[in-house]
């Protein structure tokens, strides 16, 4: 049996209670938010505290809090020599105050505030200092069915990067659908079951492989035409970008 | 019962052979390719010719060719009259030769040689010059469970255009993240679950209320980590745009 610690009230914060809970292997001990009205609804399962100086060690405490705050935050602990995580992409191990033994439990995913989400889905790159660290952090992982990773700072800097091509420029990409349908009354919900499929299409092959359409055939008619129907000059700029970001990967020699 | 006639041996022929041969409310007369190689292991099952004068009229004629030949092969059917619709997105529907009755069926979808798709995954949209034959194309796509969709010339245009945005490009930024992971000797398979969750995401909910990542919070120094991050000119150049695009949809002021 793992206990842990969370702190935090965010959407990372409340997917990972709502596993843990789930989970035989996991007790969790206490769960710490600055301000507790908006987890108030779980206080007869847990122990919620206000006050950081009420928190108890355990075997791993969860900072689940914004980028810029897990240094204060992880200072004002009142114990050390414990294992304390944070649960970010982006920042360093380093930011976790040294007084702790330290690790990064960082969850690949985006989360819905209210979506319930299978965390068979949700792959944790973890990331610690001393090796000794790790067995638990697996443990963790395993506990909730997550597929886990131990990477390296560089490889976590990354990984976080190429997540935001893929997931947040992606979604941007659906709303400029959205906008160019729309522009012509038509649903957008039309669209639905492509992305769904373009997604669905990289499980089996490389998206070298599954790329189609115009850029890659180097159909210089229907892009000339695509060009032409779009009204916007922002839509064109990024038409013309992500063409020659296709033909470039591709191997066309006129760009 | 829909009689057809397929024309054609690529692709979507070969998608919509599949899947029209296991509905109970269409019969396949005939199968013209130029090039019969490439469908002869059906011969037992479906009339295949490669001569078009054999081809005999059907209550739908399907073209599904390359936009290049729509014209040129609609000429070479040696009937008039009866209707005859082309597959393409782009192609406009006078394309085909009038000596037809005209229409346009065409699947919002990406097909994969060799994967199997299930038809109600897949919207047609369908045009028409005269109303009267709009019924049995309506029919021929319920048959096989498709959505369907009466679009206009402007309307198959656009689709066809977002298409390319949230099929083509989302591809590439897979591609992209494909790259970026790679570079640090990171297994790309860890990046799955967050791509197919960012497409199931906009199911419920719309791409401007789905957006996360530092562009809408407009957090400059993760943004700035990022592109220090990035090795490649051009990878710089799609964070650039991509971020900018949605600052612009999300209405921060300075771009």
């Amino acid at each position: 049996m793992i206990t842990c610690n969370i702190i935090g009230a965010g959407n990372v914060a409340n997917h990972l209670y709502k596993t843990f809970k789930k989970s035989d292997g996991i007790q969790i001990n206490q769960w710490y938010a600055r301000n507790a009205s908006k987890i108030e609804l779980f206080k007869t399962e847990v122990e919620i505290i206000t006050d950081i100086n009420n928190l108890r060690p355990a075997d791993v405490t969860i900072l689940a809090v914004n980028d810029d705050v897990i240094n204060e935050v992880s200072q004002s602990i009142p114990f050390e020599n414990h294992l304390v995580v944070h649960t970010s992409g982006a920042a360093v191990i380093y930011d976790l105050d040294k007084k702790h033994k330290r690790g990064v439990f960082y969850p690949l995913q985006t989360f819905t505030a209210g979506a319930d989400l299978n965390f068979e889905d949700v792959p944790i790159c973890l990331e610690v200092i001393h090796k000794s660290n790790l067995p638990v952090l697996t443990e963790l992982a395993n506990c909730i069915g997550s597929p886990n990773y131990r990477v390296n700072p560089d490889q976590r800097k990354v990984l976080h990067l190429a997540a935001v091509f893929v997931n947040n420029f992606t979604n941007q990409l659906y709303r400029l659908g959205h906008e160019i349908t729309e522009s012509e009354g038509v649903e957008f919900e039309i669209l639905k079951p492509l992305i769904t499929e373009t997604a669905n299409k990289i499980a089996s092959m490389s998206p070298y492989m599954a790329q189609t359409g115009p850029a890659v055939r180097n159909d210089k008619k229907t892009i000339k035409k695509h060009l032409k129907l779009l009204n916007s000059e922002h839509h064109k700029e990024v038409y013309n970008l992500l063409t020659k970001s296709i033909k470039k990967t591709h191997g066309f020699k006129k760009l």
